[in-house]
């Protein structure tokens, strides 16, 4: 016998029950987000290359699967410079950037605020490894148009609601600003040129421990008074009790902008307020995501016994303007779908199926019309062709995942399907 | 102002009430595959390219849209003398090829009988045009592993339950076989490597009529004998009833097997009974079908409103065996998404939306917490900043799709949302 084929390497195959289980976890979830007011949007798979290489997406633009122009002579290609002339679409490798386009192309049509919701597929040419794939679905929601702080609280309380509905709980959520991690660097001293590489050192921190970080600095021959002060903030930040924000602010320089500040603290207190002080929120400076489009708040859920995050979001104002002359302020959250999935299992319980049996020499038409009655009575009813051999019909039944069967007739009674071994 | 992007052309994106209709949809065509035992699987929407290209997919393997290898040196790519050396995947041009390499990949998980549920987007490089879209959804529904012709029936009850559901009626199913066809052709005498190219002359019939038909094949130089005799049963055939199958039987060459048209017969009186007579069944026989792949009974399902057809399928036995030397009988049928919902409209009803409005000064902790207690009273709730001027606002919030709205805080009233010009 042949090698049997394989899906393409880090690209998934479903199970029925794994459809199913997976279908219902993303039901729950948007029956939660569409309680809140948002509403699904759809955008292509393929987007234009050049607009999903416009710098947006980071490091993820170097993993953007390419689709070549069709058409393509021969001399063409032994002509070209750099591969990228070969392609003109791309597949999207988030739902952010194509809101963003979606959101320019169908403003008109669109309420402002308007509160999306987005899930499907999306595709990352990555090196493929465990729990890492090239194909996964994303869920994301955001809320556009809407420049006050109530839009991140929107998105927290959502995204909770719908964490919880699918069973998860005793989460813990991060709160940062982009403009509080720039504001600290610039009260340092640190050269506005040298943030971002900084910031993705700082990131590393809960990795190399804060020891790790002022090394990672000083290889890099930062001022060091700059460092100095940096480490100082991060290392009281860490002394203090995260989930007390008034704690946390009064470790930062005294020169940085306070109304930032005051508005993380008023986005964790309406948070806190409406879940009744269920929720831990936790101030973490050195919170820092790794797009690159994010301008305000920043925000993480994790789950104190796993690593990592569950969800993960923030405010992206310069994004959508980009398209359209006009500043949009927007601010979005995103759940790890397959990390979920991972989380909660995926075995999906089987329902009840039933089994009509029938023979060879049978009336069909009367056999489909009992299942037809059948159906209407409630049961999912499959017809199931009799063979001559008898034994072991229950096993193969049970096998194929029948819970019950019935012999075609109306005389007839409806069995459990029982697979004595 | 700059101009608006757009989506990569053929490309749709959806409008949230679009989204909504085409999940309705969906989820009722589903809800009765299920019922009839069905179960839904999903295969990546990338496909090894060489598998995508191996002669299953016929003229749609010329549409394929073809991924970039990653890391492509631009050596490499000046030296190419094929431009499908630089790719490794393809998107999807069907979801019944896919299929075939899923159920190779997978079979012994599953069940036999298989009953898949296949919904997804696949993409075709066609050149753009009115109800033609490059990308696209597909509903099929297979039966892999039944030779009996009770899996056309099961097929074809299934897909007429569906379309009943999602509120269509009168229907005509046609009925023809891949085998009739060629039977026909060798009784006529044409030559075994000429029948491809005749059928797809006698599938013009409905564009060009016998004449046409006559003529086209005249103009090939083809037997003049061979082609008297086709035009003569195909006009005899034309002349008589198309729901008296025996009818249609009687005016075939009497050297054709005779079982193959019996076989079809039964599948016609078993799907004609269980509808207790309802449904208009036709024996069609220049019912074709394009795909190279079919091997025994094909159908198609139109309706008499409309020109073309609402869905199609057929039989085809030999596309999953090629991967695992095992002959694997096959058959499925396809809904045309695309087509129903063009058919059914896209408004989309749209749901009671309620605006909890509150200030800038207003405790955001407490209005969140009241808009999760009319949550859980089953009201659809999003938060809505007030701006200082009050003027217009009903109009905006009509204009925002909100059918209800409230003032934050315990002792307001919920109001109807009034748009008085």
């Amino acid at each position: 016998m042949s090698k049997r084929p394989s899906s393409p390497r880090g690209m998934r195959d479903f199970l029925p029950n794994q459809v199913k289980h997976r279908k219902e976890i993303a039901q729950q979830i948007l029956d939660v987000y569409e309680s809140h007011g948002f509403a699904q949007v759809e955008t292509p798979a393929l987007e234009d290359l050049a607009f999903l290489e416009s710098g947006q997406g980071g490091d993820n633009e170097k993993l953007i699967f390419r689709t070549m122009r069709r058409a393509l002579e021969i001399e063409e290609i032994q002509k070209c410079t750099q591969s990228k002339d070969l392609a003109d679409f791309g597949l999207r490798y988030d739902l952010t950037v194509p809101l963003s386009r979606y959101y320019a192309t169908n403003q008109p049509l669109l309420p402002s605020p308007f509160r999306s919701i987005q899930m499907g597929p999306v595709w990352r040419a990555e090196r493929p490894q465990k729990g890492r794939f090239r194909q996964f679905v994303q869920c994301d929601i955001d809320i556009i148009g809407e420049s006050h702080y109530s839009a991140e609280v929107s998105l927290i309380c959502a995204t909770l609601d719908a964490l919880q509905a699918v069973g998860l709980d005793r989460f813990i959520v991060r709160l940062n600003d982009r403009r509080i991690l720039t504001g600290l660097l610039s009260a340092c001293g640190f050269e506005k040129d040298d943030w971002y590489l900084i910031l993705i050192i700082v990131d590393k921190l809960d990795k190399i421990g804060i020891a790790g970080v002022k090394q990672e600095l000083e290889e890099k021959q930062y001022a060091q008074s700059a460092i100095d002060l940096l480490i100082q903030t991060l290392t009281q930040a860490e002394q203090n009790d995260q989930s007390d924000f008034s704690a946390i602010a009064s470790t930062l320089p005294s020169n940085m902008d306070q109304e930032v500040i005051q508005n993380l603290i008023k986005i964790s207190q309406a948070v806190k307020a409406q879940s009744e002080g269920q929720i831990n929120l936790h101030f973490d400076l050195t919170l820092v995501r790794g797009m690159g489009y994010y301008t305000g708040p920043i925000m993480e859920i994790s789950h104190p016994d796993m690593p990592g995050s569950i969800a993960g979001g923030g405010r992206y104002d310069e994004m959508i303007g980009r398209f359209i002359n006009e500043k949009i302020p927007a601010c979005g959250f995103s759940i790890g779908f397959e990390r979920l999935c991972g989380i909660l299992g995926e075995e999906g319980k089987g329902s009840e199926r039933l089994a009509l049996m029938f023979k060879e020499e049978d009336d069909l038409g009367a056999v489909m019309k009992e299942a037809r009655v059948l159906r209407s009575q409630g049961w999912k009813v499959e017809t199931y062709l009799l063979g001559a051999k008898v034994k072991g019909l229950m096993k193969k039944l049970s096998q194929n995942g029948f819970t019950h069967c019935k012999r075609a007739g109306n005389d007839k009674d409806i069995e459990k399907v029982v697979d004595q071994e």
